[in-house]
């Protein structure tokens, strides 16, 4: 039998705190022991009223020799400059295991700096792990500190990574992306009030998006070659799911760019393969990247579905967390939608 | 360790047949072994692509024999009158245990005919039992036949009940219900277009709906005194959710209602006493019941709230299923809610 | 051919503030030339992208000298006690009518001390004229301060007035009411967030809201005779729209609920008696309130449809506006809904 | 004084039948006499209940002598194939003037039969006038046939127009566009169930979409140039809007894209640029169609929004009606947005 591994979650006020929770509250080999958040004094139940009878943890303020105490595994879900400042302190700590779910280190040095601005914690930063299994599954499996990819790098490159070795040096990459609106969090401003975004939809910051140089980054390191991404995403009204829709030109004919997909991520348990251009509710709270491709001339299209806060936040920072303790990668990780 | 039984699903195809195979593929003593629909000839997950990849069974045309052969628990997830043609014939297996989940059982013959019109199986109608649990638990455990509720009187019953004492001998009961969508079935028709409910909410049949005489019998049964029901529902846009308003008058000052319901319910594990006015989203994906209730003077305000195609059918089914195989109840049965 | 009367707008920012833009510009005899805000310094278009390239007035920091100047008739949209700071210093200047659309003239004091809690303007409290032109058309006209009516108010007297004559005198009036988000406001909060009320409902407030005492104040004056409400609002996930769902007891058994309130307001341009329950939708973007009622025993429902935006706040202004020109009061009041 | 025009409606039962009605109403020169559907006997707000006490005509049964007779302009709203008989005949009246909104006179005889089959009609096909303003006004006003245009091809084509002189000889055009559920029509099916697509999204039709052909082909004749265009367009739960996110290369640097907008389209009362990405609800109810451009290496991001019922059909025809009757295009057109 499994020995039974303490986690914490810090930063457990939010949506994929709230996530992290409940797929955690149904993992047999994974305990929740401490819960923190910037302010605590609080309980799980009363941030999130819906765990109200089932799960009932005190909430601390964050401290770091506490998580170090009760916890062999930590998840941390806070904003980006916060997280490296918390990481900086946990990962003294030599048991810590270390799942950051923020921006803070998964990009290079000069990216962050270009993107987010001074990095504290450029040490630590070069030993991270980005932490997407279809690309980097051995690596993940021995680090001590992953960075949670950012939901749309997971939606674009989970697209993208098959056919890269199709493009000419050249060639850019365009992808309109949509995201539900629980990607913005729980902050109230005025895009995320209800009479903003219902009945509506816009794209915001196209082309200067923060996720543009981590998509262009890991794509670069996946293939040895660097492309220009032009990436514009919208919100749309929902409240989770996302889909990325990507162009790119390529010469070669695919016999069948369905088949080809089918085979390159054939051993993959959380990426299907779908006959029709998927949709955000097929995989809402699920971990599954649903992917379509269809090919006119030169012209390449290619449309994945993921749940932003399960496969673009928590439920890819379980399977992270059964990687890294040698578990199978699929345990207690959520594969039936919500649907209807 | 326990036996693994074999159960079907006869009316794969709707909502109510989808939440029960994804609650049954999570249980660990019910195997689907038999699905079916009228027209057959597809599978389970041509019907519903959220389970591609995941659970894909054929799905056949509905064939008494077959059924019989391959399971002892039958869920039917049919529309009335069809349903009780199904049911007759399900009957005279005996190794058979069935769950109805049409309104082909609930009602005593005379109500029925009011209702629904003709009767064509009053033989078994006698021996079905109502399967609320709160209400009915024991009688469930030895049934045979199960008509299980609907999702207004679910909702309803639930709320007014624990205070039916109170009630003086012509009092009447005043219900405001609220119901999502998927209630309303997966036939395209003008009020589930998406432009008639969008951004919209209107009553339906009000003082008029066939789940009234339902209240109204059931809770006769239960406290032993006949109260008029007036049942006014509305169509609310959302997919899932219900909630019902109750309105009763009584002569007693409580000290606490919400201590009186929490007395009264104490030993239930899925109803929760809330201390604010329960939401539609805190229950959505579960099995729970929440209630409120405040009083003002004589007026007794009380609010329920559930999830229509759980607990207001598909996994209170599969709670009465535990029942009459003697397990706990709460096996497999879904407490953490799709919030957010 | 009538003159040109000036107007401004006090209160820019918010929906109703908006929508009073919305009308005006589309009113022959209005034309508003001054427009303010608490923090000023803007213009229509930058509060309100939606205008852009149709009104591009400057918006002021509130003056009341520049007000008096630049016009005859004030709308004022401002948060309650705010609004009576202004409107006091408004008052003073002989040429002003005021049209006040927060909650501070609407009720008596004691009732506002009670509700709202210290009153800064008794004095201009006693002349206010409650702007609810079905019960009160032929004041509104002479008014000089008219304090407009809350929405749920709105809706619900609208309902219940036709029926007073029925009631007993000890007989209690239950209403749960149903209201679109836009009701709560532009400001950004937990409830107003989309991730909150999408795909969700509940009941705030239960029997405890401050519209309570202003249906029961309005509804004494109309009927003399007091009559306790029980008042249950609840938040819907729609941008605009209410629905008021009304249930008193009565001894008449009324040949025809529907004929009687044609009758009744056989008159009144902006209230249509439905065949069926009136929908959100159907008054969505106009001044109607849509009424639908129906017997059974001694049971009265009545449901009315407004929405809350307009008839619940700034077309009915506008209507106000127009009476106490001596305009006929449907100038410029939208008839046509935005459906689909 | 101006004359008053007798229009016709025919096909007075969907959507764009309806927005047609609600704009006619308020048009100071356009009397609505005759209204028909296939069924006929009915009346206008028994096909549309927002309608009632506003409009009440009678809903005849298509009859082209009495569409003759009783009117100087015909409306078509029927569905393709249906609309090119009727247009067949209605155009041996030499005095009627006709603005079909279906698709069937606005493809060359080839592309249409590639798209949508046999041709009955080729005769007056080569005579429509594609009803698009900004591109064909001089001849919209000496036709006798218009053909409205499409939705997708009214937000593709004036975003893609201004540029097209930039467009090297062999580049492609992508457009990933987005629209609400009201443009798939009235009839009840899968993709228009309130559970399919509310809180969902995904793409149909991808690259495949009938609406491809047209937007190359009016752009070949206004740039003198053909150039493949990829279309993938995507269902999005609001009931109306529409986007059109184009991507382009190009050679040119623009000085700024929006500056260049301004000026190309600086005489158009119904184009507005954005210094931000527009939204779907700024135009919602309005004849606008939005712009916004943004350049980043050779790739050139273009953003339209307009509402798929109103510039994308009904008020676009109207528009055209003002034109072929020399009036001011701008009279009666709606340029206030349904905000919030």
């Amino acid at each position: 039998m499994k020995k039974l591994i303490n986690v914490a979650i810090v930063g457990a006020s939010g949506y994929t705190g709230l996530e992290l929770i409940k797929i955690l509250l149904q993992h047999p080999h994974f305990k929740i022991t401490y819960l923190a958040t910037t302010e605590g004094n609080t309980t799980s139940s009363k941030l999130h009223p819906s765990l109200f009878g089932i799960f009932d943890l005190p909430v601390q303020k964050i401290d770091f020799k506490q998580i170090a105490k009760s916890s062999e595994i930590v998840f941390l879900a806070l904003p980006h400059k916060t997280a490296m400042q918390t990481v900086q302190e946990l990962m003294k700590f030599e048991h810590l295991k270390i799942i950051d779910l923020s921006a803070d280190y998964r990009l290079s040095l000069n990216r962050y700096k270009n993107s987010y601005g001074e990095h504290l914690d450029s040490e630590n930063l070069k030993q991270a792990i980005y932490g997407l299994p279809e690309l980097f599954r051995e690596k993940i499996k021995n680090a001590k500190l992953i960075a949670n990819p950012g939901c749309y790098p997971t939606a674009s490159i989970l697209g993208v990574s098959p056919f890269l070795k199709f493009l000419n040096e050249n060639e850019e990459i365009i992808i309109d992306a949509k995201s539900g609106v629980s990607g913005a969090g729980k902050k109230c401003e005025s895009n995320t009030h209800y009479v903003t975004i219902n009945e509506n939809m816009f794209a915001y910051n196209p082309l200067k998006h923060r996720h543009e140089p981590e998509i262009e980054e890991k794509l670069e390191i996946f293939g040895n070659q660097f492309h220009k991404v032009h990436f514009v995403p919208h919100l749309v009204p929902v409240t989770r799911g996302m889909l990325s829709s990507i162009y790119i030109k390529i010469n070669n004919l695919l016999t069948d760019p369905l088949e080809y997909l089918r085979e390159f991520y054939k051993n993959e348990p959380f990426i299907r393969i779908r006959e029709n251009p998927p949709t955000m509710k097929d995989v809402a709270g699920t971990n599954f990247c649903d992917i379509f491709a269809r090919q006119s001339g030169n012209l390449l299209y290619i449309e994945t579905a993921i749940d932003n806060l399960m496969r673009g936040a928590s439920s890819q920072a379980v399977v992270n967390a059964n990687l890294i303790s040698n578990f199978d990668e699929s345990i207690a990780i959520p594969k039936i939608s919500i649907v209807p």
